[in-house]
C-alpha cells in the first residue's frame, strides 16, 4: 500500500516523487499517508509540489513536525506558508519556539539569518576537553541540534573568537584547552548576509559551519554546509535560467505562471527584434534593388548573436564568482577584443567564400566579410561590457544582459551589412 | 614586501590573487615566494594560475607540499602536472605514500576515486564509544585525516554498514555501542561513479561524507562535502557556458585556446545560419515582389529562437537534477505545448498590431501572426524534445541542444512566414 511503500523510502525520495506527480495526484496521497510521513518529508518538498501537500494537510500535522525540526528548516517551512496556516502553526508551538522561527522569519528572504539552526553549542576558550565533553553528554536530548561539526568558541560576550573541528575534540586528550586546539580567526556571517555571499564564502574557504552574528556581534546561530550544498544549486541553477530568459525552473509551476513570466520575457525580446526590423527598414530600397541581401542578412546578426552570447556567459559567470573585477578587468576585456577580433577574420573568410560560390558576387562577399568582422568585435565587446557595467549599477547581469547583447549585435549586424551594401554595391 | 603579504593572508585569498595577475606577474611572484607558501597554496590553485606557478616551482617544493595534503587534495595537484614533473614529485615520495597517490591517479578523471581522501576512521559495529574515543587519541597525527566529521562502520570484510556523526560520539556515554548509534545503511560511492552523480547523492540525501568502495564492496577512501561544494560549482558551471557555447569558463584560458574552441562552436553555427539563409532563398521571388516581407522576417525566426531556448533551458536544467524523467515526461512536454500555443497567440497579437500600423496590410498582418503562431509551438516543442532525445542517446543536452533548437526555430520561422506569404500575398 501507499503507506508501507512511504515507511520504506527516504525522505527525500518520498518527495522526489510527490514532484514527478500532477497536482492532484499528489493531493490524494499526500492525505493518504499524511499522518505517516516523517517530519523531515515538508523540508524536502520544494515548490507547486510543496504548495499542493501543504493545502491539504492540516496545520495541526504541519505544527507537529515544525516543533521536531531543526529552526533551520522549520523557517523553511513557514516560509512558504500563506499567512492564515502561518499563524494557526505558529501558534500551535510552545512559546519559546514560537519566538525564535518568529526572529528567523524576520531576517529577509535568502539571508544568513533564515538559513541558520539556532540551537548550536559554544564552548568558552577556557574550558578543558574534558570539560567540553562531559558538557556534550549531559546535554538533555531536546536542547542540542540534531548533527554538528565544529564547536564555536566565544568569548565573554558570546562574540565567536575561533571554532574547534570536532574531530580534534575527541583526538586531544581531555586536560587540552580548547584555546590551544581552536582555529582562530573563525569565518562570521551576519545575519543579514545574502545566502549567494554565504554560498561563495563556503566554497571558497571550504567551511563546514559557519557562525551567525547579530548587530552586535553576538552569536545567534550556525550555518552547516549541508544546507549550502543546496543554495549553491539554487543559484546556478538561477543565472542558467536567467540567462536564458526563464525566472522559475521548477517544472512543477503553473501553466498560468509559467506562461505569463515567459511572456513578459519574450514581449521585451519582441520590442528588440521590432527595432532590428527598422533597421532593415532602412534599407528598403537597397533590399527591393538586390534581393540576395535579404538572403544573407540573416548570417552577420545570428553570428554576431551567438559570439555576444559566449563572451556575456563568461562574464556573467566570472562576475557571479568574482573572478572578474576591477583588478583584471583592462586585461579580460583586452582579452576578449582580440579573440573577437581573431574569430571575426576566421568567419568572414568562410562567410566570403560561401557568398562567392552561392552568388559569384564578389563585391557582395566583400561586403559580407567585411560586416561580419565589424559585427563579431562589437559582439565581444558587448558581451563583456555590458555585463560589467550592469554589475556596476546594482543589476545582475545574468537577468539583463542577454537583452542587451542580442539587440546591440542584431542593430549593428543589419546596418553593418545593409549599409555597406547601400553605399557599395546599389 | 611580497613574502610578508602572502604570509598573513589565507591560502585562498592567495590563490585568488594570483588568479588575477597576467601570466608574468604570476611567475614572478611565485619564484619570489615559493618557499614561503601553505602546502594548501596549490590544491586552490585553477586552471591556467595553476599552470603558469608550476611551471617555475622546483618538484622538491611541489612534492614537499604534496606529502603534508591529504590523499585528495596530493592527487588534485599530481593529475594536472605534466607527466615528466608527476614523475620527479612522486619519486621524492616515500614508497607508500607515492603507491596510493598512483592508485588515485590510476581511476577515471573526475570520478570519485580522484575526490576521495584515503586515511580514514573506520570502526567495528561492536566497539564501545569510549573504546572509539580512546582510539582516536591513541593515532599518531600523522596516520588520521586532518579533520573528518563521521565514524564509518565496517563489517570484519571492511564493507561500510554505518556512519556515526562525530556529535553523536561525543554526547554519548563511554559504554554505549557504535551499533547502537550509528545510522544503518550508509549511502556508498563506488571508485568509478562520476563527481557529477556524486555530489547529486550528497545534494539530495543532505550528506556530510560518504563511504568510496572498490569493487568487491571493501571500503578505500571517503568523500567529504567539503571537496564537493566545489563540484557542485562546477558541474553547474560547466552547463550554463556549455548553453551559451563555451567549453572552458576561465577567465585565464590562453588567447590561442579560447579562440579555438570558440570558432569550433562559431563554424558549427555557420552552417546552420547558412541553412537558414537557403531556406530564404527558395523564396528569392516573393521577397523581390514584395520587401516588405524581409523586413518583418527576423522577428518571427528571432522569437522562436528566444522561445525555444526558455524551453530548453528549463528541460536541461531538469534533465540535470532529475526533475524531468520518464515517469513524468509526457505530462512536461504536454505542458510546454500548452504554454507555447498561450505565448503563441499572445505574441501573434501584439506582433499583428505592430504589422497593421507599420504597413496597414491586414493579409500581411494575418500572415505574421499566424507563422509566429507555427513557429512558437514548434519552439517550444524543439526546446523539450531535443534535450530529451540527446540525453535518451547518451549525448550531454547542455552541450548540443541548442544549435538544433536555433536551426529548427529559424528553418521553420523563415519557411512557415516565407511560404505562407508565397501563398497568401504574392
Ligand atoms: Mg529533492
Ligand atoms: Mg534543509
Ligand atoms: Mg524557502
Ligand atoms: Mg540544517
Ligand atoms: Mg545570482
Ligand atoms: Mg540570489
Ligand atoms: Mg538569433
Ligand atoms: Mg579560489
Ligand atoms: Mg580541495
Ligand atoms: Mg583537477
Ligand atoms: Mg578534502
Ligand atoms: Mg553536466
Ligand atoms: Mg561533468
Amino acid at each position: 500500500t501507499a503507506r508501507a511503500l512511504v515507511a520504506d523510502l527516504h525522505v527525500a525520495d518520498i518527495a522526489d516523487l510527490f514532484e514527478v506527480l500532477s497536482s492532484e495526484e499528489r493531493r490524494s496521497l499526500a492525505r493518504l499517508v499524511a499522518d505517516a510521513l516523517d517530519p523531515n518529508f515538508l523540508s524536502e518538498l520544494e515548490g507547486a509540489a510543496f504548495d499542493d501537500v501543504v493545502k491539504v494537510i492540516s496545520p495541526s500535522i504541519i505544527a507537529d513536525a515544525v516543533k521536531q525540526l531543526d529552526t533551520d528548516d522549520a523557517v523553511y517551512i513557514l516560509e512558504d506558508l500563506n499567512a492564515e496556516s502561518q499563524q494557526e502553526v505558529l501558534h500551535a508551538l510552545t512559546r519559546e519556539d514560537r519566538t525564535a522561527l518568529e526572529e528567523g522569519l524576520a531576517f529577509p528572504e535568502d539571508s544568513a539569518g533564515r538559513l541558520m539552526q539556532r540551537h548550536l553549542v559554544a564552548v568558552p576558550e577556557f574550558w578543558s576537553i574534558g570539560q567540553t565533553i562531559d558538557f556534550l553528554r549531559a546535554q538533555e536530548d531536546d536542547q542540542s541540534p540534531n548533527d554538528f561539526y565544529e564547536l564555536i568558541v566565544v568569548d565573554p560576550a558570546y562574540r565567536p573568537i575561533g571554532t574547534v573541528p570536532l574531530s580534534r575534540v575527541l583526538s586531544c586528550k581531555r586536560p587540552m584547552r580548547i584555546k590551544d586546539v581552536m582555529n582562530p580567526d573563525p569565518h562570521i556571517m551576519h545575519v543579514t548576509t545574502d545566502q549567494e555571499e554565504v554560498a561563495r564564502q563556503f566554497a571558497k574557504y571550504h567551511l563546514i559551519s559557519a557562525g551567525v552574528v547579530n548587530d552586535y556581534g553576538r552569536l545567534v546561530g550556525v550555518i552547516t554546509v549541508d544546507d549550502i550544498v543546496g543554495v549553491i544549486e539554487d543559484e546556478a541553477q538561477e543565472d542558467i535560467l536567467a540567462l536564458a530568459g526563464v525566472s522559475e525552473g521548477d517544472v512543477n509551476v503553473s501553466i498560468r505562471d509559467v506562461s505569463r513570466t515567459r511572456f513578459i520575457w519574450l514581449f521585451v525580446n519582441m520590442g528588440t527584434a521590432v527595432l532590428a526590423s527598422l533597421v532593415i527598414g532602412l534599407f528598403d530600397a537597397t533590399l527591393e534593388a538586390m534581393v540576395a541581401l535579404a538572403v544573407l542578412m540573416p548570417i552577420v546578426a545570428s553570428m554576431g548573436g551567438n559570439a555576444g552570447t559566449q563572451t556575456m556567459a563568461v562574464a556573467v559567470r566570472a562576475l557571479a564568482t568574482k573572478e572578474l573585477s576591477p583588478a583584471n578587468a583592462m586585461r579580460i576585456v583586452n582579452k576578449e577584443l582580440i579573440v573577437a577580433l581573431i574569430n571575426g577574420v576566421g568567419l568572414a573568410i568562410v562567410v566570403g567564400i560561401v557568398g562567392m560560390i552561392w552568388f559569384g558576387d564578389i563585391l557582395l562577399s566583400l561586403v559580407l566579410a567585411t560586416a561580419m568582422i565589424i559585427n563579431m568585435v562589437v559582439a565581444g565587446l558587448s558581451g563583456i561590457m555590458v555585463p560589467m557595467i550592469l554589475d556596476r549599477f546594482g543589476v545582475d547581469p545574468a537577468v539583463a544582459s542577454s537583452v542587451f547583447v542580442t539587440t546591440i549585435t542584431d542593430v549593428v549586424g543589419f546596418f553593418a551589412f545593409l549599409g555597406l551594401a547601400a553605399l557599395v554595391l546599389v
